[in-house]
């Protein structure tokens, strides 16, 4: 996003634990700041050295520990690529239990640290249950060896909990230990056109209790963002005409052990929504074949591509109650027009997509023609504001890095912060790790 | 079990969030001890009055706060019985992520504190996936409210986890918001007779491979279990003929979505074991009826009461590597035969029992003529030694409570004991809240 800059005067790459340790307590001795560097993907500039802090690249620690193909529990080096795990598992039928854009180059350890969640989580859920162990340095240097390779162990205080999502600054992940799950044999999806919005919960609700154990995307994208990636040459899935005046559309997907039973599930599924006596949908498509599989996935994740050519995007990765995913979308876009900020000179597109199963939005504003300071002060904090009052998160999945520290309060009480801070204290007296990143 | 006498004189029953933390702020003032109390039905003294502490029940806090049908996300107060929300969700489809023996008088917010496993783990993770929230009142009586109702939320330090599995030593919990699943609309199992133990994690691999997403318990039982079974009128499930010197048993259950075609996964599953070359298997039964299927779960579920009648029972819940399953419970065998404590007048049999699938084990141990303090020096603290020398759990499940406290550094090191003893400090300097349980 051209946001941040580095001014790191010099990076570090260990091999090793010990190694990782004694830079920790040298750096511990002469309070040096810290910041530990995994693929260097996160998008609120939770990486990068902002006051001259050393970097610490976990990129030279990429060896995968162990793999048992029976249980499917994973330990590897903090500094391994995501992509590279996944090819490690996969001849073994296993698979990650998260998948990411980033996956090319976010590394395991930078995962776990950011708590990533992705487009796996409503089949696989969260880091919090996935990862079984981790081992850790922490700001004076010590070894925290919570490998464990167990998934159950209730022998006190569950530590290792602390550190996926600590973005760095309760400690360095250096090793992670985690389940993945059998690799689905089939895969299969799904792409529906609903006249308005509030037929995307009741829709979810049958799908769930139609699809059940093999539903593992419901993925939302409203009309603007639908119509800006046809535009762009995404799509069309559906025909126009059938789509009509649709408000929104969802996208399906399923994974599972037998092909024939997911098909003949989808096709009931259709069936039954298309026969529905007040349908809660205009149209929709069930793939046919890879090709087709892959063109409706390509709409969904080109989208992020298409909002960059639109103009320079405000993006926010907030979570809602189901109930107002797109209440907030209709709220800012409002905002904007009522200040007289909506059109070629201001915001020219407003729109949401995302995980609906998960409750995470992704709400882009657009100004095509490029980024204005009164645009940003109509922006925020009421964006935050507004999720707030939905009792929602101002970061679902991208974490508070350097970016958000500010606004952590919206989502989280005094009383939280607070004790954050004094969980910071305990860890880190001297400041050293990742400093200025999370807490305000 | 006997074990465990109560001192407290004092009960008190609060009804609301706000009670909790007046009587928790007049404690701290005169630094009384509270031990807070869900249903009561731990089994490693965790919710006892060792040392004439208050006891807090929650059990008068007992209402659901909300519930979602689309979402599945329950809010409920801590005092809630396990069993009573499975009740409140299931008209709308869903059930609770975790299933207890102890349901009926179990409590949410004991099972949260307890980070409690049960029969739904392999199938829906752990508590620290599924708990999206929680309240808790701290030992100041502060009110730290996380009663989050999101599936994602990356802002800031997880720390609700701390206080899953902390056994009420960090605060009570006095509310939880949880994600229940959709209700499975078919359940079908099917027990199997294998030659010998080295088959079972082959047969694990080859059922996770064909039965996927629908597999929902992977249960083992050998062969002393299971004899001892039988001859309290369990079962018997197989045809001993067929049986055979069958070494152990597995029992696999599937939960899906469509009836026919589990079916037909099963018996896919069956027909392929049955007709291998070197089969897994001596021989199996896919249960055909409704009370087929509850014949073989009672066969499994039973054994707890068979263990009793046998004698006074010397029980583990422990948690090791698949591949070590079978050699901790021979091994104690062995140490028991090698000293001379093997026969009607000390130790009489030695089995093992458990979820493969979690890699939770509960060892039995039974002295048919009744507790010898040798006995007890004999098994510990060698049982915790072998668990140890696996890198097992001591406690998979059960927690540690006010009996394991002296047996944590078997799972944990001297670091994260340190740091565990740090966190407790932060949150409870007084050492008021449940002194004595987990930290030794």
């Amino acid at each position: 996003m051209g946001k941040y800059f580095g001014h790191a005067t010099c990076v570090l790459r260990p091999r090793t634990t010990q190694q990782v340790s004694e830079i920790v307590k040298y750096c511990a001795s002469r309070r040096i700041g810290i910041v530990p560097q995994g693929g260097n993907t996160g998008m609120v500039g939770g990486s990068i050295s902002l006051r001259k802090e050393i970097v610490l690249s976990l990129g030279a620690m990429s060896n995968v520990r162990s793999f048992d193909p029976v249980s499917g529990i994973l330990v590897a080096d903090a500094g391994c690529i995501l992509q590279s795990l996944s090819d490690h598992i996969a001849p073994h039928k296993h698979i990650m239990p998260l998948d990411l854009g980033a996956k090319g180059s976010c590394q395991i350890g930078g995962n776990v640290s950011t708590n990533a969640g992705g487009l796996r989580l409503l089949r696989y859920g969260s880091l919090h249950g996935n990862v079984l162990g981790i081992e850790a340095v922490l700001p004076d240097g010590t070894i925290l060896d919570q490998l464990s390779v167990l998934r159950k162990d209730n022998t006190g205080y569950d530590m290792k909990q602390l550190f996926i999502g600590a973005e760095g600054t309760l400690g360095i992940v250096t090793g992670v230990s985690i389940m993945a799950p059998p690799a689905p044999q089939a895969s299969n999806n799904l792409f529906l056109a609903l006249p308005k919005f509030d037929n995307v919960l009741p829709l979810y609700q049958q799908v769930k209790g139609q699809l059940g154990e093999i539903l593992s995307a419901f993925e939302y994208i409203d009309r603007t963002a639908y119509d800006m990636g046809v535009k762009h040459g995404l799509g069309p899935i559906l025909n126009l005409d059938e789509v009509g005046d649709a408000e929104c559309f969802v996208l399906v997907e399923t994974s599972g052990g037998n092909n024939t039973h997911d098909e003949e599930k989808l096709n009931i599924l259709l069936e039954s929504l298309m026969s529905a006596d007040e349908s809660l949908i205009n149209t929709g498509v069930l793939s046919q074949s890879p090709g087709q599989f892959e063109n409706i996935w390509a709409l969904r994740e080109g989208l992020t591509e298409c909002v960059q050519k639109e103009g320079k995007p405000y993006k926010y990765d907030v979570s809602v109650p189901l109930t107002d995913f797109q209440k907030v979308v209709d709220q800012v876009r409002e905002r904007m027009i009522s200040k007289g900020l909506y059109g070629d000179h201001g915001i020219t597109k407003v729109m949401g997509y995302g995980h609906v199963g998960d409750g995470n939005l992704h709400l882009n504003v657009i100004a095509k023609n490029g980024y204005r300071p009164e645009l940003e002060e109509a922006l925020e904090p009421f964006i935050y504001e507004v999720v707030a009052s939905h009792k929602g998160s101002i970061s679902a999945e991208h974490g508070i890095g350097s970016m958000k520290t500010d606004a952590l309060r919206y989502s989280k009480s005094d009383v939280s912060i607070q004790w954050m801070k004094k969980i910071k204290q305990v860890f880190d007296p001297l400041n050293i790790m990742n400093p200025g990143k999370v807490l305000p």
